[in-house]
């Protein structure tokens, strides 16, 4: 089959998009920047909700559903949200359409709304509204909520997955005694995100803390982990703010403590979304398709007939039976393409495309022999391996793929991280090797802004653990005590 | 505690809606009609979109995602729809926000739509105008997709679960080749939501078809499983509808067959949405809280110790520890209420209006003899056991429950269906013992109007497996082949 894919050197952009397209993970819908997940597509982001959702119920979260208008007078309430959500947004006015007797449906002009309603473009106002009613005492606290829900942010640019109109998400919201108590939560959630980033999706990140310019409006800390692509360019996988007291104090949300005093309750929020599907893909696939970390394939074994007669054929059949009934008792995926409207390789490259890992091709040779034939998905290796054991051995490979795929790119993001010492160096390397670029800043917003605006690389975070060095910045020359990282970011 | 719940039989209306607030299932949100469902609430909902969503995989569905805005134009394209659907909803005018310099945050009308948007009343449109992208030939048929969604339909008069203008819901939208594929899918669909709603969530249903005054708007036939509420008042738990090629002629879609023709394809929708919360609470709770099926229940046994001195707690909490892995490993939840800043009373009280299927309560006297105290929630009938092959009594206990709060429900619509065969018996019952009215009628549109306009009561179905009779329309005396279902409903 013709997979009508881009090579990835051609033009990265453009692979991506018709990976997207062919691999039959998403397409763009008739209304502007908004998206269609297709099953195959949605099936992957099912396997992810589900672990995350596991992660966050065994920290002791529970799920709650709020509504998706919020009024507008809310979005004012907390001074510095407004700003950063308030702008870019889908207003509801009317509440009716009519027919205008001509044969069109209109706007019905006497259906206006007093106030108009925002779309939610994430959901710190309503909640907090909500949270008002739902906190009196130390004993309601804390207050640990999560939310699955679509929200919309009016995008002028958009990619599938990486920036749509509407997308996917889960938005965390929880309401602590103490500012301590609500920063271990922020911390908690973002080695949670790492961990399923990690050795879920098989993608490594670096965690650190946003700077202040490039903060969740309205919080005092955002920490991130963030994920380098293969065409060195960076993408921000989640957030976890530390919103201090800015939203109770603006929704007057307190709580009577052990001692009896009433004070303002302390808040966190994070988040992941469909995002995570762009990193996904743009971290392990290549110009074959996609390449699927085990954990989080719709398929993870895909076996192959290869025959000539219906005999041969019912062999092959009786034999994968029983193979499948013992992986599955593994846990283990496996989906046996009978087909007989397509050859064998036009399912080899069906598969690749579609990012199995771990494909069976079986003949009547292989059945005499009690051989089959094992291609790994990542490195394209091929094995003749003994029916003896196999199940045992497709656990392992399977390990083997997850570990594999994830150090292949810690090893690229090694390689495409770097400590430059000055601003020539700096932006010769955006242009000719970009990746992380580690280097001194003088810790300015005027500083960091000036860097964006020449080159278009930000800071992407400052790592966690930092190592403390004397330095001086990049730009200004100005005395530093640490390196920060930058790059150009999705 | 005092649950702050009136009475049924006071006012039933007004005990639904204590009952959902005080036992923490949901509240109205600061935006008209929309609805806030709290955890507890939330965690019944998704207990029972798990359990659907493996229904609708094993019956070869899978999940997909549309977007949450449809062009206003869409909606015309399918004269019947356009009338049942494009009313009252929610309009999207403009994408952005301004500050108007006095600092209120007002519309951009420079940010105006080209064209309003509509925010998703039910997704037919929008798929089947997709859907001509991904139907080309017999091998893509049949395509059998589902949606896991929140749709908005501005309602003047909205009930917490029952009518409110956002809610939670599952679509399904199915292709397929011939009409009579596409019945046999309505059909099956109708089947896994009565399977669903009878054996998961305790609720007795007549399965049956729509008078086509009641139909889906752009169906050409519409099944439905209707359930019977405390009051007599009938509840429709789910549709099915069989839309013939009504949205593929709208919408173009068309697919080559084997014979190399090219037709229309036929299709169907359904739909089941947190309505069913509502008939969950309806069918089986009483005036002392929630009566929860056990296979939905978040919590399905708590257990309360009953003690004065630390070493007594202690004891107990051993004990419950290894029955809890016991309960653990036969899939049973259980919950250890160990707080000290409660009484056993209010304990007790509190897991009663929750709902929770089975209470232990176990002091130091149980502890000497080697017993428990066991509560049904549904008979609230105490027995006192031994500690003896306690999980196993459990086990069963749970199995009893569900089945006995269904049959309890069945027994009551038995009771509260009624043949009648005149208009003035009729009429008096629905004031006197309403319920479902088996009646006869002439078939006519004007005629089930007109019962309608006079009595408030609708045709709720037509039965499936329908008993041919010979008898007179109640209302006209014209002659009529069988009886249909009437009830006043929600
Ligand atoms: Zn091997
Ligand atoms: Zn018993």
């Amino acid at each position: 089959m013709s997979k009508g894919i881009i090579s990835k050197d051609e033009d990265y952009s453009q692979w991506f998009n018709d990976l997207v397209i062919k691999a039959d993970l998403a397409e763009y819908a008739p209304v502007r920047g908004c998206m269609i997940i297709k099953p195959y597509g949605y099936s992957i982001w099912e396997k992810m909700q589900a672990a995350l959702d596991k992660m966050f119920k065994d920290t002791g979260h529970s799920n709650a559903y709020f509504p998706l208008f919020i009024p507008k007078s809310f979005f004012s309430k907390e001074a510095s949200h407004v700003d950063g959500f308030a702008k870019e947004c889908a207003v509801v006015t009317h509440y009716r359409l009519k027919n205008d007797g001509e044969g069109n449906i209109i706007v019905d002009e006497d259906a206006k709304l007093e106030e108009e309603l925002i779309v939610r473009p994430t959901s710190e106002t309503i909640i907090w509204h909500t949270y008002k009613g739902w906190i009196q005492s130390y004993r309601d606290l804390p207050l640990l909520i999560n939310q699955w829900a679509n929200v919309v942010r009016w995008e002028m640019r958009t990619r599938l997955f990486l920036r749509t109109t509407e997308f996917l998400w889960q938005e965390g919201h929880t309401a602590h005694a103490t500012a301590q108590e609500a920063v271990a939560e922020t911390e908690q959630m973002l080695e949670v995100y790492a961990d399923f980033v990690e050795n879920w999706m098989g993608v490594p990140v670096v965690k650190g803390r946003k700077t202040a310019n490039e903060r969740f409006a309205g919080a005092l800390d955002t920490y991130c982990i963030e994920a380098l692509m293969q065409d060195g360019k960076a993408l921000q996988a989640g957030t976890s703010h530390f919103l201090g007291q800015n939203f109770a104090k603006a929704f007057d949300v307190k709580f009577t403590t052990k001692e009896g005093t009433l004070e303002h309750v302390w808040a966190t929020s994070w988040g992941v979304s469909t995002r995570l599907m762009g990193a996904l893909i743009m971290t392990h696939s290549d110009d074959a398709g996609l390449v699927l970390p085990p954990k989080l394939a719709p398929i993870q074994v895909v076996a192959v007939p290869i025959y000539k007669h219906d005999e041969e054929l019912e062999n092959i059949r009786t034999y994968i039976k029983g193979l499948s009934a013992e992986l599955r008792a593994k846990g283990i995926s496996i989906k046996f393409d009978d087909r007989d409207t397509q050859r064998p390789g036009f399912k080899f490259a069906e598969y690749e495309l579609k990012g199995v890992p771990l494909r069976i091709a079986i003949g009547s040779r292989d059945m005499q022999n009690g051989t089959v034939e094992l291609a790994r998905r990542d490195t394209r290796t091929k094995e003749t391996v003994t029916q003896d054991g196999l199940a045992n051995h497709i656990e392992q490979l399977l390990e083997d793929i997850q570990t594999n795929i994830y150090q292949k790119a810690f090893k690229f993001r090694e390689e495409n991280t770097t400590e430059v010492d000055t601003y020539d160096e700096f932006k010769r390397l955006l242009d000719e090797k970009p990746g992380f670029l580690s280097a001194h800043w003088d810790g300015t917003p005027e500083t960091e802004q000036r860097i964006k605006d020449e080159t278009k690389a930000t800071i992407r975070c400052i790592p966690l653990n930092n190592k403390q060095e004397e330095g001086k910045c990049i730009l200004t020359g100005n005395p530093s005590t640490q390196r920060v990282l930058f790059a150009r970011a999705y």
